[in-house]
């Protein structure tokens, strides 16, 4: 009988790392509560039928990448690939655009999607995301792009550049598609095969692929941002003042074209140097016509989803992960058996007061008991033997100065003089 | 065009709701923490052969409730409809035994069953549950007890009542299987047809059947605890023992015996008297086997699940759910499209001092921003114009007294007086 293994591309996360999940997850949180984004969370799955609407029946994801299946009655449900059509779903389903607007959400969840697995991409991923419908001008852009920003300045991430682009609108996109496709055409025995494809059905991703040959013809493209209608180049004006304003480092890019079709307008991601070929750890932009497209009203909203994953592999690569301790403050070992009651009472007191206690649960010698509590990494430690008892006084021993202090026998006591 | 809606079963939680899932699970994590319980993560899906083997291939969770589908290369893989045997799969494949023991690990996530939605019960559904291995003794047992206890009164919950029961090991269990059946049959025509199949599938489980009829006959049913050996009545003693210790008051229920095929020994539920016949906020127990059946060594855990649904639903009906605030601190309301600018960068320096501040994104006049202000619960506004600007100077102005304070136009100085 061979072990069960987990199935290929998911991940246990083990305590020596939900630590740091839960450090970044915590301080994501916060930087989200202070700025006015509240969370919502959605089913794990969702009707098919919402992601060939919402996400696009003709995307990669949709065609190649989703876990679909049939549940017992019949219906046709697959897990989320991602989290903006969730939220376009829930948004309409649940009337929220007819509260205060703007609509702030952000969530902060795992998604699906059946990928070749590989360093920074796993099949079952999380992500930290934000929607924000309601507000059309580039206040709207800066909103998310400054939360983003502040998120992974407050993780210590120092090499994250964040880089920007307008793909246009319905108006100036068909003009720019042209003289793309015209620019490409006289390039395109040099392209690679999967691009000499998208030629004909989406020419705008040719300028992200990752063929060097193909980044090299891209270098010379026709830039979207020449080809922008007023009204486009105006609101990619003023996103750029109102970063310059809060001090935003930033960069124009025209290879930022995201890989979605529903963009339209404002496109970003932020770049991270150290961690190789996957280095985006954020990118998002504004999107148009998925709230009317999924029988909601006509409204556009901009958002960025930002994979922690990679967001770790970013901090590790430049140490910015804090140490996190979260061994016992206390070990109490009891000698004998008389003492063992009392020793886990007093431990169910301490942790009552907040304090991380831990005694004996599987009747190990004082010694071994020592050795456990040194595993362990505890601060402290306190010997209960008859004489403490009976004296309601106790020593407590620092482990790492080997200093000791004779304290009364009580949680309280214990607890102030750690 | 219809409208798509969320899968029958599943939770779209909204922003209103979010704040108080937030303070449980925090709530849950402070006191799992400060009792040494460290968090694992496993994925969603697991192979089906897993549940099959860990769960049980006769028990309903596996015949009728799974969630199964084949993904792209073949596999038969299943949604995780319980913690217990993923949590066990993850600490063989990382052989997580090899380190300090006892193991305490607990987790904090969603897990699915095809069941009748009631209310209380989704398909989609959120528990908090710990496993503890290595501790064989009745200290285990009372370790996640007394883990379940706190967090429950941490929660505010005062109608949770303490309900355990000891149903035996593979030596005592058969004599009372024997006891239990002859009982019943004597009862036969007026039980349930349910629990006329149990009776020879499952004869433990006639002792939870909510059916009055059953219930009633159960009532003078055999006990488990007048059937135990010498080994589980003394270890059953000592964890009656342990509680009392800890000042933790519990009955002795013969009719707890759990769901699940894998318990042995000590059972135990928190019950809620006030949400309805679903009142299980936690259950668990012992288990033995799970380890050894999935490859590992053999060793014995005990753990609990803990339904965050119906813990809210307790919270709700007891009133233990205290006020969330989560409003802004300040409103910033800029009188032009000069002071726009500012505005929006004064907004993310409050935000990156840790204030929830918030401003206008939509162009909104000043009236309609003060209308907006109110409706989000801005604690404070700021009204910025041209003299402002100029000054250096603004008012705030406190919304619920009325009071107005004049202070330097600075983040820090905002921050302050707030």
């Amino acid at each position: 009988m061979t072990n069960i293994k987990k199935p290929r591309g998911t991940l246990d996360i083990l305590p020596a790392e939900t630590r740091a999940w839960r450090y970044v997850e915590d301080m994501i949180r916060k930087e989200a509560a202070a700025s006015g984004f509240e969370e919502i969370r959605f089913p794990t799955f969702e009707s098919t039928e919402l992601f060939d609407r919402g996400v696009g029946g003709t995307t990669d994801i949709v065609q190649k990448e989703m876990y679909t299946f049939t549940d017992r009655d019949g219906r046709s449900l697959s897990l989320r690939p991602e989290g903006t059509a969730g939220v376009a779903r829930s948004v309409i389903e649940n009337g929220l655009y007819a509260g205060a607007m703007p609509l702030k959400l952000y969530y902060l969840t795992n998604f699906f999607r059946y990928e070749k697995p590989q360093a920074g991409r796993s099949r079952e991923f999380f992500q930290f995301g934000t929607e924000l419908y309601g507000a059309d001008g580039p206040e709207g852009d800066a909103e998310v792009i400054t939360l983003a920003d502040r998120v992974l300045r407050r993780l210590g991430l120092k090499s994250c550049a964040l880089r920007i682009n307008s793909i246009g609108c319905a108006d100036c996109r068909p003009a720019y598609r042209e003289a793309l496709v015209e620019y490409f055409r006289a390039h395109e025995p040099e392209l690679c095969p999967t691009c000499r494809e998208r030629l004909e059905t989406n020419p705008l991703r040719i300028l992200d692929c990752k063929s060097p040959d193909c980044a090299a013809i891209a270098a010379g493209a026709p830039k979207t941002v020449e080809y922008l209608c007023g009204h486009c180049r105006d609101h990619f004006t003023r996103l750029q003042k109102l970063l310059d304003c809060c001090g935003i480092p930033f960069a124009v890019d025209p290879r930022i074209v995201r890989g979605l079709d529903y963009y339209t307008g404002t496109v970003f991601e932020f770049i991270s140097e150290g961690i190789g070929a996957q280095g985006t750890v954020c990118g998002g932009g504004r999107y148009g016509g998925l709230l009317s497209e999924l029988g909601g009203p006509d409204m556009s909203g901009v958002g960025f989803g930002m994979g922690l994953t990679r967001l770790l592999l970013a901090m590790q690569a430049e140490g910015a992960l804090p140490a996190l301790d979260g061994g016992p403050q206390v070990y109490l070992a009891p000698i004998g058996d008389d003492e063992r009651g009392k020793a886990f009472a007093l431990t169910a007191e301490l942790r009552a007061l907040g304090v991380r206690a831990e005694t004996d649960l599987v009747g190990r010698s004082l010694k071994a008991q020592m050795k456990y509590a040194d595993k362990l990494g505890a601060q402290n430690t306190i010997v209960l033997g008859t004489d403490e008892l009976s004296a309601g006084e106790c020593t407590l021993l620092h482990m790492a100065t080997g200093e000791k202090k004779r304290i009364p026998l009580s949680a309280p006591s214990i607890a102030e003089n750690l």
